[in-house]
């Protein structure tokens, strides 16, 4: 299994994301990252395969590290790639750099588990659910 | 008709509201209003009122004169007052004050419609709606 | 005078723009315009006249006209042109367009002030100032 | 040490904290954990110590986990204790819960330091600096 591949999302840092100390405010990063798991999951959603399924993906847990500041008009790149797939959870790792250095500002994991929208109960990773997380991530050709 | 009663909500100003030019950022003040417009319609909407109709609030235009810059610490009292009843909208005057000074900051005026969630058309403010609505902003002894 | 050209600024709405009605909040889309005058903005602010006068820009006031709602997943086309320059203020006219369908969302006028910096007075927009301001919606080849 | 006693904060769930699933969204529970702490930093900012010893406070990581969603106008409580101060660092504990049932919404380990502004660097945490943390949370009479 290769997980190695990146997903790369840019946003540049505008004046109202930035807070009373003059850097961009600890809580848009985690909009940031979100921007990017949508980006990311467009693919993943839009051919219907969990919706078919009644599934949803639900965080249950980030933890964030804050490395740097970012500032005004600086163009952040946030890379996304998957980290782990256990029983009942898939963790992504998300890095947010500054394009123009390459210095990382802020990197989390991002732990969601796969919600059987009937029962409202998270189920295991496992067959078809597995191999379809696994497939945004897969190059097309290994 | 008595349309004189204000509603008065407190909200303090917070790092993160601030923006990059060290004040309240214009947008802020949008969800500041509309905490004050949740509260003051807290109760008209728990009766069920509305829900029973199957009728709906929909904001169609805000005017907001921003008069002055807000900090980080101060707290603001926003006043919210029915304006006026058209045939078919509804018109807040809304003021955010510094409530020390007692200086206005910004001021606006935010128009809403009633829509018929079944036909997603907009009606006449007329009957027993209108005197719902009214009913938010008379004085309990007249 | 030449005030017809527009610049374009590309949002595509995500999960967290979106609130408790299904539909993009509305102090958003005030946070998406303020996107595309940061992205207009950029190269007046860039060569760094305005700070080398010492002054900044200050709205006054947002009139904005919500039409239709917009929802996850779709992408905004937000068009910005100089509608009007005053005495003392400038216009931007901010349309909000659904790109696939081409159906306005919402629209606004901004109006913004120069401000001395120095004496946190409101001045008369001309001179240099003025075709400064101008410089960014003019053809390069009129 | 008493590192025992709580901070409360209470904040009410708006229908511009909700995002496309319904629920509150991940990232607004970071903005309701920094009102606390505010709220908190309030007195111990107010009375010039840390200022005018030319010492901020930067968060370096923030662990949150999402234990059950909450919604539009739920009050939730959200409750800020000192858990631990290391050598460089400082942790709060933060638990947000939906007051009325008491039911545990999200909980998150807040990593601050103390960062010298002249030389932009973290210090040890020790003598009046320690002193002057803990007294936050220490009982008047103890």
């Amino acid at each position: 299994m290769n997980l190695k591949m990146k997903h790369s999302t840019e946003i540049k840092v505008r004046g109202f994301h930035i807070d009373v100390f003059g850097h961009t405010n600890n809580a848009r990063y985690l909009e940031f990252m979100e921007v990017a798991r949508w980006e990311l999951f467009d693919e993943l959603l839009s051919n219907g395969y969990f919706k078919n399924q009644n599934l949803g993906f639900v965080v249950v847990n980030i933890n964030i590290d804050y490395m740097a500041t970012s500032h005004i008009n600086q163009t952040l790149l946030i890379e996304t790639e998957l980290k782990k797939i256990g029983n009942k959870s898939i963790v992504y790792h998300q890095l947010v750099k500054e394009k123009e250095s390459n210095q990382p500002i802020c990197k989390a994991d991002v732990t969601f588990c796969l919600l059987d929208l009937k029962t409202r109960k998270t189920i295991v990773v496992e067959g078809d659910n597995l191999k379809t997380i696994r497939s945004l991530f897969e190059p097309v050709v290994s």
